[in-house]
């Protein structure tokens, strides 16, 4: 079922017109991985394109190195379609029927794979991989390319950010490897790349960060903290969405929190992202409301609910989270 | 000048009866590489502590592992006095006589050499390791000392704190290969020692630090932001000025400051902390109040003056600081 690195080196080697499909609300894995292992499918000669069909978050604007496109039809023939750092084609809206084109279709991922209804002609699963840029790391070198200093800072941006800098659980001896290496590269400069991801908050942003933080709710004695970002704070704030990112972790930051929660309220619907710091099933309260991810960092999405309704419905579930075990 | 890890493990073998001294204000660094060290001797059946003469920080009482005492008296006979993380006597204030007890004087550190009053009979000084702890991990190899689930925690605590998570510029390759290896022992969980670090923070110190980061004053066209911390505002939430200790780094993650400038009012003065991010030297600031510190993070004590004035008088020296150059 799982496919080697080495079997897909050789493969991608005999394609040409790849278009790759990172997860939606793109972050640092997503993007970084994606952007390395266009670079490297280029760098062989090979067309390859990064389709993607929202914004890229400000903070990642140094990852937009001309890989990205919002149209597929930049190749005419696509011979892959490869699903990156997601494995679901729900996980790709708005970009389906674009996946359908390709002749072939990959995944190379590091989250728990679903029962997906996409049939892939190959699959790289590696739930034990702190990010799936240390896949794509190996699979550059598997297919021979040098690991340019552009790559590099992919490469190091899609592990430290999914790694919370090294501090996850999901950090593995392999993760310091691999950042390690890019230290041989010439020009490799970390505290750039990490000023760039996390040193250039607004004013406005931080003071919302401010305003989210010092406003959270707790339950179960303090187990519990949920923050919200309604629309109202992000317009009175001048802030977009995305610049709310790290605000959960902050909240796990709290002694005594063991599930954190953050409710964001766009215009179409209310986006929870949840955290559970030791024991804690977010994955299990996700996909009670149709979301997913990791046991201890998982997401779902409320269509119909406004941010008062949305949190009336998760904290009973967030509840039993905490009290089911621990 | 510079003595060999190899000649120091020589040198300790034979030698019993040893006091560590972290530096004053004992920060994850100091701690962590006191504890490995004499964990690592003591494995060798030697007396050893760490004489310290202050409380360890909250968020480190996990390194106190039975290695810590405030009365050199423990050792009736002191056959070396180490000096760790600092290399000159006045890092270690109150504690100079007992370190005199010392037959010999060794110096183990990472911070650049200043011409120290004490003659030590060896000095290991590495301006490039980004901790001491990098240091003390490879003389705990050279002494032959298998590296124990503690010794891991310690390391790995000197390491991360010092490198700011791996982001800092001072991270090297070493860093995350010391670190990789940690992986290796059995039960290092480094997320659970992390926890320990950074996750202990109480509701009112992240209100506080809200609060803080809402009110910032900016000067220079933002160039320059100042926060205040005023006995009034712990008083109200209920904290000390050590819960303050992470704040002036999140000033730091603004877009466009140079210059961050956290005022610290306490019962006795206005403690002034400066950062700079790329040019402005804070050393200079700080030593026209009569601080100091490095270029780019520095302090200095305002005595006789209130808040307000304090922000009044060290304003036109920033705004210098950033015209000066860059």
């Amino acid at each position: 079922m799982n496919d080697t690195i080495k079997s897909i080196a050789t493969l991608l080697k005999d394609l040409d017109g790849i278009m790759i499909y990172p997860h939606v609300n793109m972050d640092g894995d997503a993007l970084g991985s994606a952007t390395a292992i266009c670079l490297a499918l280029r760098q062989l000669g090979k067309k390859a394109y990064i389709m993607i069909n929202e914004p890229v978050p400000k903070n990642l604007d140094f990852l937009e190195i001309g890989c990205t496109t919002e149209d597929d039809s930049v190749l005419e023939e696509i011979q892959l379609s490869l699903m990156l750092d997601c494995n679901d084609i729900n996980r790709i809206p708005g970009r389906e029927s674009a996946f359908e084109r390709g002749k072939l279709k990959g995944c190379i991922d590091h989250h728990q794979n679903k029962s997906s209804t996409i049939r892939f002609d190959f699959i790289r699963s590696e739930p034990k991989s702190a990010a799936t840029g240390e896949i794509i790391y190996n699979l550059i070198k598997a297919l021979g390319v040098e690991i340019s200093l552009d790559m590099a800072n992919c490469i190091f941006t899609a592990i430290t950010t999914d790694t919370g800098n090294f501090q996850h659980i999901n950090t593995t001896r392999r993760s310091h490897d691999i950042v390690g290496h890019l230290y041989n590269i010439e020009g490799f400069n970390s505290k750039q790349i990490s000023a760039l991801i996390y040193e250039r908050k607004s004013k406005e942003a931080l003071k919302m960060e401010s305003m989210v933080l010092s406003n959270l709710n707790y339950y179960e004695g303090g187990k519990i903290a949920v923050g919200r970002i309604t629309q109202d704070l992000l317009n009175e704030m001048n802030c977009t969405m995305d610049e709310a990112d790290g605000i959960v972790q902050q909240v796990m930051s709290i002694d005594g929190v063991e599930v954190g929660c953050l409710l964001k309220q766009s215009e179409l619907n209310v986006r929870a992202s949840l955290r559970g710091r030791s024991y804690a099933n977010m994955q299990a309260v996700a996909s009670k409301f149709g979301g997913g991810g990791h046991i201890l960092a998982a997401g779902c999405t409320f269509t119909t609910l406004d941010v008062d309704e949305a949190e009336r419905t998760i904290v009973p579930e967030l509840i039993k989270s905490v009290n089911r075990a621990g």
